[in-house]
């Protein structure tokens, strides 16, 4: 094994948990070990305490006139529970197949580390790096980042750069680069449909009493036409239309044709937007989804109740040109219409976030380009992503710099479930990658 | 307090709870008080074991040539909690406001005993009653009457008889005497909507992946038309219509009005079939009602989940005319052919039950009618009932009788609640009814 992989597996033994309690000390020490490889490499290092977990920065020595590039990472990981269902101790890595087996292994130590060892090894092969280079690794994403964003904005200044890089997003098959440059964004509500005064016996009052859960699924059902277009008024209005080349680029995109969709999900049939495609639908259109609906008796066997109330949540992935509270407003319109007589509803906005979106063309971009074809071999295919990861945008909103999402992760890499692994493949083009991107944006 | 009520306050004590094995022996022992009233009364006296409670049977003399009357009833109760809510001790009967408050006072000691006061008061006035008198006190009513049906069936020649006097429906309002003559049957389905493999991530899959809480929506809404009438092909095919006189009974029954309904059930508007009033709705009109619907993340906050399966439970309220086994196809039928493209359904058939219906102008409905006039001075109103009954279609399929409904029970009576109780002036005025009835009856 080389030196680099024992390395990786030190940083995959720590049980870095954000969520668990129980694990703290796991985390902190965590970031210290980064915080000993960073000055190993001569970096000059910051542990950074928050009212959480501690973020860790470093820098090489930062020279003027050069271009600054932001590599972003985390070293929380996810619970690991079930434990039964790992083939292997989940914070003792080992190699099968071709894979590094160990939970963060993908998410996201195995790739912010690929940065990590790419710019130690330049600084060894070249003296120095051709960039400045700031990492932040943060130890709070599986919880979504709550101290992040403050310490953004408290240390603007400090953090400004050219550039972003990130590599915690996937890679669409093994051997194919991947640079991501979109993320939709989201918004949610949730809706209380409030009927009769209490529950009623479906006997003596069913069929003359508006049924709270009737009227919810009739809501539901009137969001989308029947051929699967969203038939929210004005929803799509400020979509940003898909530009032929990025049809084009998707169309050939391995592992994303529908048919790789409806197998990877198990799904009989594509649903959605007329005219689009499912990597189309996914990538570059926006969605109104039901995440739960929930009235009466859901219990074994049969509870003749008609209920005094139903509930269900929605959330909307929205793309670039969408603005979330407009869209809010939107979907709320369309539920007071379309709420039938007899029942009266309450909507709760929840959280919101905006699409990102870069040009994956502009001088950057190319040169993550330049970078993905030279480590990999192969010139990389361009997509967006149909999830949202926040600090993406927030980066943008308070840095104003775009990210690179290099994206190492596979589709079979489980993350947040059990068997969680990286491919060594990715590992090693990996490194190379990193340190080909250094170069590449110092040109750029 | 008369005597009457003090022994009515004697039957009211026992905790005759049939759902919980702790009463067991209190069940048993107001079985056993029931026994002894009859024997009282000098009545041939029977008390049946069966594998639950026991079933009470007592006759008079029975003579050749004179009408046979079997009159039901059920000692058991309904349990009591919560207990907190009560004004008075359950299982000990007080009266206050015209009232006996109590567990049981309405459902359904409090009924039957005014048939049995009323029989033993005519033996003491007239030496005999005018007809062959069967009573039948279950003990399992609360508990779906398991062992009553195989009982009827062993027993069926004992108990034949020429019609069925029962007490266990509603009056209207104070001083509005009540007959009953038709409930609503019943049949239940269950639908389970599967679409991908597992959850998938909103963000992921979402807006390209048929979701199954939207499937399921879909089809709960198919199931209507906009305006409330039911959409499933041929579902009031072999409705019997309502008669014409059936109608004007019910525009000036008291507290049946529309607004009388909304305001009992808190709801603010009618929901229904077009071109009928609310009771008409639910004495004479068949429904499909959802009584459950769930789906992925019902929890507080959001989880943006695309579920992979739903549920929803429907229940469908049948009127004379209609067979349950054909409306459980012609529902299945109709949610098959409205299945959404891209997930599988499949159904679970559950209970059943037909409607029951007979003439209240027959010579039996015009001796309840005349022994009601007589003992509340003033004309019964003739009504059906929402819910269902299934022992009164069962006493008719396996003796061949019909059931006269002679409900005692107000509707603030609030039986299988907290402070049940039943009007003194019932009690009273249905010692009065049960003696006139086994006159009137003698003539029919």
């Amino acid at each position: 094994m080389t030196s680099e992989l024992e390395r990786l597996f030190e940083h995959l033994r720590f049980a870095s948990i954000s969520t668990d309690s129980r694990h703290v000390a796991d985390v902190r020490a965590n970031a210290e070990w980064l915080v000993g490889q960073f000055e190993g490499m001569g970096m000059a290092t910051e542990i950074h305490e928050t009212p959480g977990n501690p973020i860790v920065i470093a820098r090489n020595k930062h020279v003027g006139g050069r271009r600054t590039v932001l590599i972003y990472g985390h070293y929380d990981v996810q619970p690991v529970d079930p434990l039964e269902l790992w083939d292997s101790a989940p914070f003792e890595p080992e190699i099968r197949d071709g894979k590094i087996w160990g939970r963060g292994g993908a998410d996201n130590k195995g790739q912010h580390f690929v940065h990590m060892l790419g710019a130690e090894k330049t600084i060894r092969e070249d003296g120095e790096l051709p960039v400045n280079v700031i990492f932040l690794i943060e130890g709070e994403e599986e919880i979504g980042s709550p101290n992040l964003v403050p310490f953004l904005e408290e240390h603007r200044d400090e953090l400004a750069c050219d550039i972003i890089a990130v590599s915690d997003t996937g890679m669409v098959a093994l051997g194919v680069p991947t640079l991501g440059y979109g993320l939709r964004g989201i918004t949610c509500l949730e809706v209380m449909v409030k009927g009769p005064s209490g529950d009623l016996h479906s006997g003596v009052y069913g069929g003359a009493v508006a049924n709270p859960a009737m009227a919810a699924a009739r809501m539901v059902a009137s969001l989308h036409e029947d051929d699967g277009k969203i038939a929210v008024d004005g929803f799509y209005d400020d979509v940003i239309p898909l530009e032929d080349w990025e049809r084009k680029m998707w169309a050939k995109v391995p592992g994303a044709s529908d048919e790789d969709f409806l197998k990877t999900t198990g799904s009989l049939e594509s649903f959605g937007e007329p005219g689009y495609s499912i990597a189309e639908r996914l990538w570059g259109r926006p969605t109104v989804e039901v995440n739960g609906i929930g009235s009466g008796y859901q219990g074994e066997g049969s509870k003749t109740v008609l209920p005094a109330e139903a509930m269900f949540k929605l959330s909307c992935r929205l793309v670039p040109g969408q603005d979330p509270a407009m869209v809010q407003e939107k979907v709320e319109a369309h539920l007071r219409t379309h709420t039938p007589a007899g029942v009266t509803i309450e909507i709760e906005k929840g959280h919101s976030g905006k699409a990102y979106h870069n040009d994956p063309h502009s001088d950057y971009g190319k040169a993550a380009q330049r970078a993905l074809t030279t480590s990999f071999g192969k010139e990389p295919v361009l997509i967006r992503e149909g999830g949202s990861i926040p600090i993406i945008q927030d980066m943008k909103e308070i840095l104003g710099s775009d990210s690179l999402m290099l994206g190492l992760a596979l589709p079979d890499c489980q993350i947040h479930a059990p068997n969680e692994n990286f491919a060594v493949e990715n590992f090693e083009c990996g490194i190379l990658m990193s340190q080909a991107l250094l170069k590449e944006l110092a040109k750029a």
